[in-house]
């Protein structure tokens, strides 16, 4: 016998992963939660049968969800993180001791307990005594907040299901009200090569770029998600993503990373032609 | 009824194309050689179940073995390509006026037979006339050959069946007396991220760094390929991929492309940490 865990990317074309067991399955108010274990990749967490992270390939996602802005923000104290029930973010930031206070709000309480139990490469970020965290949906919590943040990290889910709200227009709006006056956004932004996924990118740079002088996008190469070429947003009000880049700072920093580096960092702007072409579509 | 092909990326890893039809198949003298036809990424061909390309994304890594050579040697003339039995190289290749003379030495007349017939996308690069097509092995071809050519395009197959001996150091020395004092080679240097294509991929980088002096890596999102994170290797005698590049001159030649830009070519050859350390491992 051998058990497969296959992820539709899109409706033709199937992602699968050998898996050795099922370590955890709960359907919560939420959505579908999921935890496998896997030769070729380790533990992995899919959420409505969508690969959300796995052991082998999640620090790539979450250094370059982390580092780009702590490394352009001269000094990002108070910081908010939107998801990351699953605490890869929260270890990224654990790192820099210059950060004072996070507040992580999660949606699904049963994401952080099933991390906490089965996904310990990531849930150790939980540790942090500088973490509040708040069980409530992102979009009514940043409503409330003003001038306030350094840097707001969204590290939503699809923009299907529970994380939609966190892609439209008054959240991003929310966003900028909830930031000090040279805060950054920094925003999970999809893939910019299958359809769906690539609508969702363009929508999401169109309202972020409405919202804020400077509106930058990067990327990574990410194995396991659909076509493994991943965006995020660089969203700011003052700071530019390369320009205001310290090198030196950063690297005196002495953070062992294993894909993020400052050449790559600026490498990581420079996008494809056909990626351009759709950001400067939507400006 | 629902048709897939699955490309087993590793032993537990695999890659779904839903599939309308078979258009071809084959079993030459050197691999079996099929041809699909797909809603998601139109035609694709496969050699012995290994995607080789399809028509929705070969255009990156066309472009990707081919321009950041042309656009950093100041007059490449002479050109010799291996393997590149679909034609899409010679199509990018086609796009310089200033190129004399293109040597193609494909090892499979059959793979170009059923290019010409079934992917016009790729095959429309065999009708330029500076062309001529050579349907013997590459390693052979290259050791006849003494300080002839600007430019050398290793197209391989993966390291293992008939591309297998484009893989060795003798091949990377015979390609190093076959270019000219001031030439450049570049090769498809498989993935980084799952351990056998890795391998492939420090093996590769080694012999080749002996051989050159100048040895550096670049890379590419190309989503059909294992784990869609993708190098190439550009070894070099004289001109260095970064401070030789000509941006200005190359955007004067106003070439369409859909990935490859000046600026990108700078941020390609910005690795990942990982990556960086696994090429140091054997220099």
């Amino acid at each position: 016998m051998s058990l497969w865990f296959t992820e539709k990317q899109t409706e033709n074309v199937g992602f699968s992963i050998k898996v050795s067991r099922q370590l955890f399955s709960k359907k919560s108010d939420f959505q579908k939660i999921e935890i496998f274990d896997s030769e070729e990749f380790g533990r992995f967490l899919a959420l409505d049968g969508i690969m959300m992270l796995t052991e082998k390939d999640e620090h790539i996602y979450h250094e370059m969800i982390v580092h780009p802005a702590m490394a352009v923000h001269p000094r990002a104290k108070d910081i908010l993180v939107i998801g990351a029930g699953d605490g890869g973010v929260l270890r990224e930031l654990a790192r820099y001791k210059s950060i004072k206070h996070i507040d992580v709000v999660e949606i699904d309480e049963n994401v952080v307990e099933a991390a906490k139990e089965f996904l310990p490469q990531t849930a150790c970020g939980f540790k942090d005594p500088r973490i509040d965290l708040h069980f409530e949906d992102g979009v009514r919590f940043v409503r409330r907040k003003s001038d306030c943040y350094d840097l707001i990290i969204v590290d939503s889910t699809d923009p299907f299901g529970p994380g939609e709200g966190l892609f439209t227009k008054e959240f991003y709006g929310g966003c900028n009200k909830a930031l000090r006056k040279d805060g950054i956004l920094v925003n999970q932004h999809e893939s910019p090569f299958y359809k769906d996924d690539a609508a969702a990118m363009a929508h999401t740079h169109k309202h972020i770029f409405k919202r804020f002088p400077i509106a930058k996008v990067y990327q990574a190469h990410i194995p396991t998600y659909p076509s493994g070429h991943w965006l995020f947003g660089f969203a700011s009000k003052k700071y530019h993503p390369l320009k205001n880049l310290n090198s030196d700072k950063w690297n005196a920093l002495k953070i062992k990373t294993r894909y993020y580096n400052t050449n790559l960092h600026l490498g990581a702007f420079a996008l494809p032609t056909y990626v351009e072409e759709m950001l400067k579509d939507v400006e």
